[in-house]
């Protein structure tokens, strides 16, 4: 069952993504982020790297029908309309807007995802769509990546824990066994932590950092598990919802 | 408890090493063979991080107390009077000798963990040695860092495995909740492969190179745990026995 998991942009081989499926993953917070501004009705968002390009992005667009949000190391950006806790994407909010969103490491490692066949967006909250994205490719025979973002080049828990999920819905046990190093280790660690992801998503270094920046509750909405029915899939820059 | 875990050499930040005691893990099979080496009373090893280097450096030392050694890809390199098994680095072939050792890895991982203030090798055999040169350091406030050298700038599980050993060995259980994300995951592997190190090994991408090349019973070797009281430490450029 040829399902890998890279565990951080960082050891991403040059053309590892060529011919493959990929799930870009970045639960805390640009994956559930994305997840639920475009199950809230937002048209579209555009993922941009960095802050100035997010602004040029954003300055083409229609203030009325469009949103600028994001993050750097969890903090609010000056003159953005949103940060990047999910909760500020609901439909209120982004409702038939088109979202520009840069974040510390999910943009980015979407900007590195380009380089699959097919790119989609999951999270535990949208972990059934993702899932099933990947198994459809591998009936045709395309392979799947799990693209984690982790945290400026590092590995990050919330996200191994995320794709050892997505591995669990995609293979049996049996399979498990000939997985790829880094798949087994994403298994392993998602089958020690099942029955109580918020509480391993507590213990992560990044859950640390929110929680001072006093977005604690994010976290609880980041571990929900298939809440959301939604695969955001990117095309050409943009990430739309599936079948929208 | 400040313990930290690098899973690959290529999500290593510049400057993470500083004022930092590392201990480099290439359980298969840099470390083993290293350990076994110097436990067999070779004079020094002197790690070279490609073949021309280690060519140039074995020229200058005397054929009758040098052995030139090493592997890319786990394969000999003609040439060399030995490859990287640790079953050839027996005291009958090393025995006050200085062996100049190139791998595909372990050798390249050592290079980097130059950054750090003392420099060990560890792997399986020779870990409690590893884990009281980490304790030690922790006593007179030296952070620690366990740099896995992984394959090729991914993430090994055997690797993983061994820096989850030596966690375990340095930190308590409450301790462990406190700890970096990538420490938290190889101490939870770790955890829950411990029963069976070798069963755990065989498992791996690279044990499976490995049987593939004839070099089965070197995974038996390397994942004997303590067999080797011998602490390889690195300065200015040689390893050698510390203490010896």
């Amino acid at each position: 069952m040829d399902i890998d998991v890279v565990l951080s942009p960082a050891v991403l081989a040059p053309e590892a993504l060529k011919g493959r499926r990929v799930v870009m993953v970045d639960v805390l917070r640009a994956s559930t982020t994305i997840a639920t501004a475009l199950a809230s009705g937002a048209r579209a968002v555009i993922p941009a790297t960095d802050t100035g390009e997010a602004g040029r992005l954003a300055a083409n667009l229609d203030p009325d029908f469009s949103l600028l949000g994001g993050e750097r190391d969890g903090k609010p950006v000056a003159g953005f309309g949103a940060g990047n806790s999910p909760a500020e994407y609901g439909p209120e909010a982004v409702q038939g807007k088109t979202v520009v969103l840069t974040t510390t490491n999910g943009t980015r490692a979407l900007a590195k995802a380009k380089a699959g066949i097919e790119v989609a967006v999951g999270g535990f909250v949208n972990a059934a769509r993702a899932a099933r994205f990947l198994a459809e490719g591998l009936e045709r025979g395309e392979p799947g990546t799990i693209l984690c973002a982790g945290w400026h080049g590092r590995v990050s828990l919330e996200d191994t824990l995320c794709a050892g999920l997505l591995v669990s819905r995609v293979v049996t046990a049996a399979q498990a066994s000939g997985l790829t190093d880094s798949s087994k280790m994403a298994y392993a660690l998602y089958q020690g932590s099942r029955d109580d992801i918020e509480r391993a998503l507590r213990s992560t270094e990044h859950a640390r950092r929110l929680i001072a920046l006093d977005f604690g509750d994010d976290i609880t909405r980041c571990a929900q598990i298939d809440t959301l029915d939604v695969l955001p899939v990117q095309h050409d820059g943009r990430i739309t919802a599936s079948g929208a």
